[in-house]
């Protein structure tokens, strides 16, 4: 805990803009309750960027600062007790914290550049809304349960997702993370120093852990599995293996105006090839392959391009699948390279293998919310904190409908109904787990 | 003339790093004679990037100023007038500059980013050597006779290709030109006060072109077709119509990782497609088409892109072929997008029509110097000051041979012998048309 985790925090009610909270009206007609509507609204005007109407919370930045002063003002609110961890992951707890055997739920505030309202903050609010929940059923926990706020999840100012978990489960050296730098160089030390945390603290966390039961995180969905299967609420079985590759096209540089075609080696259309070769591939073995980030040099208009460099991010239900799709990627990107006189290096850049959630937690939480129509249980290929813990504590995902599967964008969406429905269930769940 | 103009220069011989001509050895045996390899060895430290082994010179910076500070000296060396123009174009004067009816020749001084050592250096020291044969061979011109040097050729700085002889020609106002802008916000009026230069007195000079009875041009190929012809010099026919064409395909950002192919909008593909339709079209059209510059929004490995900017290069032997070329990729890119969920939209950025340079200078041209064999006559796809000019002045062009095509790239070569045979080549077609 940081005495001094709170004191740059610019957060106060009053600075709230008016937002609507998810649906219309905002009338708290259906069923998200008071609670719900008002975290909502307070939350909606954090770091949001007018132009874009998306949010940019980013790990320690006065917006990340704003979003940990709204945290520990809800865990004070309702009266649990408020620490930080030696990672600046935020817990709220009702029960004794050190008693063991916790039921812990929640997930992340901050945001991707231009991100979304519900990617992280749904499964935070849900999470306060859920212990609302409990107590307005009047049922009392025989164990420990907590609230959590993971930091810097998505990775989108040191180019790590996942840090504030993976140093507490011990699969982020501190020294590693400490060095990590943002586009303009600063440190994450230096970065953690200047939102009033101590950087010389972080580290693994198993004692932290060994108290934790079960870990239950409920997350937008970021597809349109339950839309297209006509549920609000699903529960997640696993974490597709993914891994990201930097293809390096490099052919040379000549004049756009004057080098005959037979002449060229352009690796731009290299690249083109290698582009539909990705989707193809993805098509036909069920995965997906994305190419979107490419760097070109010289990058002119009346210029053949020496180096054309994309990233493949691929991902796919297991592992030899994924690998089949990477090595048959790669292998169209030599052979047209071949023709176009163009060479192709490929560097995997990073790979998480596949997260198998723990089936007798997973198939306790179906048979909770599941008790009138079955719920469906679905893989995601997005990473999360729950993907993480997995490795150390029984480990759970829920997940609420997404009507368009848009997300990492201001468009990402989930209906009023919807997020009520993933509220009930995960009050569900805690009062299964923990009160029953 | 401005007194200032050299007064920045930091040129000086001993400035000069020992560098090798064009070809090996440096030793002067072949024709390109002691003072082509001294000139050549003197620009060859100017402006060279150590890093790249390519030139930067970019307008009105200190390497400009050098090469500025070059042309002087070399004028002053052989008793030539020096004077720099309204729009700081230099000129060196053999005879009367009043007396009209001038045989002018020269090229530009300046490079793209990380550009050859041939492109545009090759037509001003061609110039000065055959000046100097001219002497050798005792002749006497009864025309006047100027060596000149064409400022921001490339247009590597400023992003407006030949501004010096557009201002003189009257094909560029004023008032645009000083306005024009650097990537770091300068004005070009600002860099050209600083590099010593008066942007209030830059306009169109139709009284200097007025005194030009023909301008010759020598400039190394920027293709290959001399080295297949087997030819070391060529006369040039035309310049090919030219276009630029900014493509914007515009999809869906969205997870990577988790949005369903069949769910995408991604502008990626589209764009591929489009590469690929561009080369294509080309090839069975006889023309031009490139896509050299990319910019992708948001451009993260995990996102798909919700806007793919690419800009298409294109030329070919006629405005009509060039415009179904065009009209061809444009077509192609809208199935595709229609087909991927993707808008496109394509702005022609810029256009310059077909050059067809004067038939009887060009065939005088290729009597002088094809008098034993018959001479290449071939077109180009490249833009020229020659090619601004030749809209106010009877303008011709010489080719020198380039063996690998290469240029813009610090890869551009041409043999010491060709040299050597540009410079006979000119010295040939200034006694014809100067001398006799």
């Amino acid at each position: 805990m940081n005495a001094r985790s709170e004191a740059g925090g610019g957060y106060s009610r009053a600075r709230q803009a008016p937002a609507p909270p998810p649906g219309s009206g905002g009338s708290g007609r259906t069923g998200t309750g008071a609670g719900f509507q008002t975290m909502w609204r307070e939350l909606a005007a954090v770091g949001r960027d007018s132009g874009s109407g998306g949010y940019r919370r980013y790990a320690w930045t006065p917006a990340d600062t704003d979003c940990r002063a709204w945290f520990r003002a809800q865990a004070e609110d309702r009266g649990l007790a408020y620490e930080t961890d030696r990672n600046g992951n935020q817990w709220a707890w009702l029960g004794d914290s050190a008693a063991g055997d916790a039921v812990v739920t929640g997930s992340h505030l901050d945001s991707v550049p231009d991100g979304g309202a519900f990617d992280g903050p749904l499964g935070v609010v849900s999470a306060f809304a859920a212990v609302d929940e409990l107590r307005a059923r009047d049922v009392r926990p025989h164990r420990p349960l907590a609230v959590v706020n993971f930091g810097d999840e998505e990775g989108a100012r040191f180019g790590l997702a996942c840090v504030g978990s993976r140093l507490t489960a011990g699969r982020l050296a501190a020294r590693d993370a400490r060095e990590l730098r943002d586009a303009d160089g600063v440190t994450l030390a230096h970065a953690m120093e200047r939102a009033g945390y101590d950087p010389d603290a972080i580290g693994a966390d198993p004692e932290r852990l060994a108290r934790i039961g079960a870990f239950v995180e409920l997350h937008v969905e970021q597809g349109r599995a339950l839309d297209l299967d006509g549920h609000p609420v699903g529960v997640a079985s696993a974490i597709w293996p993914h891994g990201r590759w930097r293809f390096d096209f490099r052919g040379q540089a000549n004049h756009a105006g004057t080098t005959r075609l037979e002449d060229r080696h352009d690796p731009m259309l290299t690249y083109a090839e290698t582009v539909l070769a990705a989707r193809a591939r993805a098509r036909t073995s069920g995965a997906l392959a994305t190419f979107g980030k490419v760097a070109v040099e010289p990058n002119g208009v009346n210029a053949i391009a020496s180096l054309v460099r994309g990233w493949l991010d691929s991902r796919a239900a297991d592992e030899d699948t994924l690998a089949e799709v990477v090595a048959g990627i790669e292998q169209a990107a030599r052979e047209h390279g071949a023709r176009d006189g163009v060479s192709v290096e490929v560097v995997r850049e990073s790979f998480t293998p596949v997260v198998e959630f723990a089936h007798d937690l997973r198939d306790r939480l179906a048979a909770l919310i599941g008790a009138d129509t079955p719920v469906p249980v679905l893989p995601t290929g997005a990473g999360h904190d729950a993907g993480i813990l997995a490795s150390a504590v029984p480990t759970a995902m829920l997940f609420v409908r997404n009507p368009t599967g848009v997300s990492h964008s201001p468009a990402e969406f989930a209906a009023e109904d919807d997020c009520a429905a993933g509220v009930t269930a995960l009050a569900d769940v805690l009062e299964g787990l923990a009160c029953r």
